[in-house]
C-alpha cells in the first residue's frame, strides 16, 4: 500500500448498504467486457478496494474481509469503480490475472440455459487445488 | 406469450435463492458487453422470463412482479441466460429496447470514481417523465 489514493468520502456515505452492511459488487473484465463474479463489501472492502487499487470483498460465509487473489494470486487490478443510479450497486471494472472463478474457469457464469437444457459453456483453465475458494 | 419455451425445472430448483426468495440478477447486453442494470428476481420471475423470453423482474419496492419496459417500452428481449457457480447470482445476456435506467441513461452504472472524484460519465437519451420507475 506504498501509493494510496484518496477515497471520496461522500461517496463513501452515499451508498446504500443493506441491512447486513452490504452491496454487491459486480466484477467485469476493463477490456474484454466480460462479466467474471458478483460477490459483496462492506464499507472497509469498498474503501480498502479504492485506496489500494486491489479488489477487496467481504466473504459472507468467512465474515471477513476477502483479498481476492491474496492466497491463489488471481488478483483483480481496478480500472474503474462504478455505482448504479440508485446507488446500491457497484460495477468493478478490473484487470483479472489467470481465473476469477474457484472451479478455475475465467469467469463464474459458465453455466448457460440453451434450448430447455443447462449447459457448462467454459473451461477449465486452472487447477481447483491451486485455488483459494471463500 | 404465443410462443413459450420449455423452462428446466431441475435449473429453477438448482438456484440458491436468498432467505427472501430472491438472487440477484445481472443484465448485460448481449453484443456491446455494456452491463446495464442489477435487479432481482424471484422463481416466477426466472420463470416467465424464460418462457416468454421478456425479461421479468421482482420488484422489491411494489412487491410485485416487474415486466421490465410494460409500461415504458423499454424492454429486454432475453439472448441467454446464465448462472454463477455457486448458483445464487444470474447473468441476463439481453438486447435492450432504448435505454435500463429510469434516469434515461443506457445503463444505470453512469456514475464513476476517477481521481477520487465522483463523475458521471452517461448521457440522458430519453426523458425520465417517459419512463416509469419500479
Amino acid at each position: 500500500m506504498s501509493e494510496t489514493q484518496s477515497v471520496p468520502q461522500d461517496f463513501l456515505a452515499a451508498i446504500a448498504f443493506d441491512a447486513n452492511g452490504l452491496v454487491p459488487a459486480i466484477a467485469q473484465q476493463h477490456d474484454s467486457g466480460e462479466v467474471l463474479m458478483m460477490a459483496w463489501m462492506n464499507r472497509d472492502a469498498v474503501q480498502e478496494t479504492l485506496e489500494t487499487g486491489r479488489v477487496c470483498y467481504w466473504s459472507r460465509s468467512r465474515k471477513a474481509l476477502w483479498r481476492k487473489g491474496e492466497t491463489s494470486g488471481q488478483v483483480q487490478r481496478l480500472v474503474e469503480l462504478r455505482i448504479d443510479c440508485d446507488q446500491d450497486c457497484l460495477l468493478l471494472l478490473v484487470d483479472q490475472t489467470g481465473v476469477a472463478c474457484h472451479t478455475g474457469r475465467r469467469s463464474c457464469f459458465f453455466t448457460a440455459i440453451r434450448g430447455g437444457e443447462r449447459k457448462v459453456i467454459a473451461d477449465v483453465l486452472m487447477s481447483p487445488e491451486k485455488l483459494y475458494q471463500p
